[in-house]
């Protein structure tokens, strides 16, 4: 790696890290270029080489800051344990994002979705989701004749729900209404 | 009623006509009291006498102009019917305001959180499912000891979800799913 290469490695980092400080600090809907650069100590135009606009910027802060999915999957042994296992870090990555963030995003990004951070998200919990059913279906808990996609995504779409409507920290005992009272009624053999 | 009242009024549902104008025009990211003064031909103090900023004044002519939810309760005779219209009435309220002013407002909004539509638009729609609940239950189409506030909430829940997270018009398909997939096996006696 050429000394040039890591300079350039090292100015993302801090031009990250100022961009996910100026969120905390300030919120979505007063971020600017501006505030950030300042933060960084550098000028927009060294921002708006590396993202078009401050939506692809604080994106780009998301990804290294909070991942809200990483692709990891739970593996408890059982179905249940699997689901909340998933379902408390998708909430825990939700609300360190923000809703005010993520609607603040949503608001301004609309034309062009799929850069957008829910789809990215449904995405990989998608896959999760399709690992831990499986397990599932093979130790006999499931029918897989059940599982529809819009079923899969249930647990993950009403915690996504919860968090960006009620705004506010969601009771763990949410999380096991929509896995007892909901997910498990739908899909047990 | 006197001359002066009816003028207020007049003046009222005039300035709530433009500002529900100018969100069409320009959306909710760029609507500004001051745009919506311009359109109203007024001055900007004529709408801080009303609404002490812009959510408010937005809010206001939401109220006016695209109840989320009227209170009315849909009786086709059966469960499957009036889950069914209910859940249109809902996603074409929602689509009427439009998911990026919905996000707008939440964004700017998040500490003053129940004078926001979603709690309003939650706690309508809690009252006609309730009811649309009890009749089912008298004609034996569902168990009353399977009905749970989350589960009651879970059809409108969803139909929010979509149009807030996909941003695009709901299939009719969608809500046949959320019916006949998800809540219908969850209640039915």
């Amino acid at each position: 790696m050429t000394a040039r290469r890591r300079r350039g490695e090292a100015l993302e980092e801090s031009l990250l890290q100022a961009a996910w400080d100026e969120l905390a600090a300030v919120g979505y809907p007063k971020l600017t270029m501006e505030g950030v650069a300042a933060r960084a100590k550098t000028s927009r135009a060294v921002l708006y080489r590396r993202w078009p606009n401050r939506v692809e910027l604080v994106l780009a802060a998301m990804r290294r800051h909070a991942p809200m999915l990483s692709g990891e999957v739970p593996d408890t042994g059982e179905l249940r344990g699997d689901l909340l296992a998933l379902l408390r870090r998708v909430t825990s990555g939700l609300e360190a994002i923000g809703s005010e963030t993520i609607h603040g995003m949503l608001s301004e990004y609309i034309r062009d979705l799929d850069a957008t951070v829910y789809p990215h998200g449904r995405r990989v919990g998608a896959q999760v989701m399709s690992v831990i059913l499986e397990r599932a279906a093979e130790r006999g808990e499931i029918d897989r004749a059940k599982i529809t996609p819009r079923i899969a995504g249930l647990p993950t779409d009403l915690v996504r729900h919860e968090v960006l409507i009620t705004q506010r920290p969601l009771p763990d005992g949410v999380l096991v209404e929509i896995v007892d009272d909901i997910f498990l009624p739908l899909v047990r053999a």
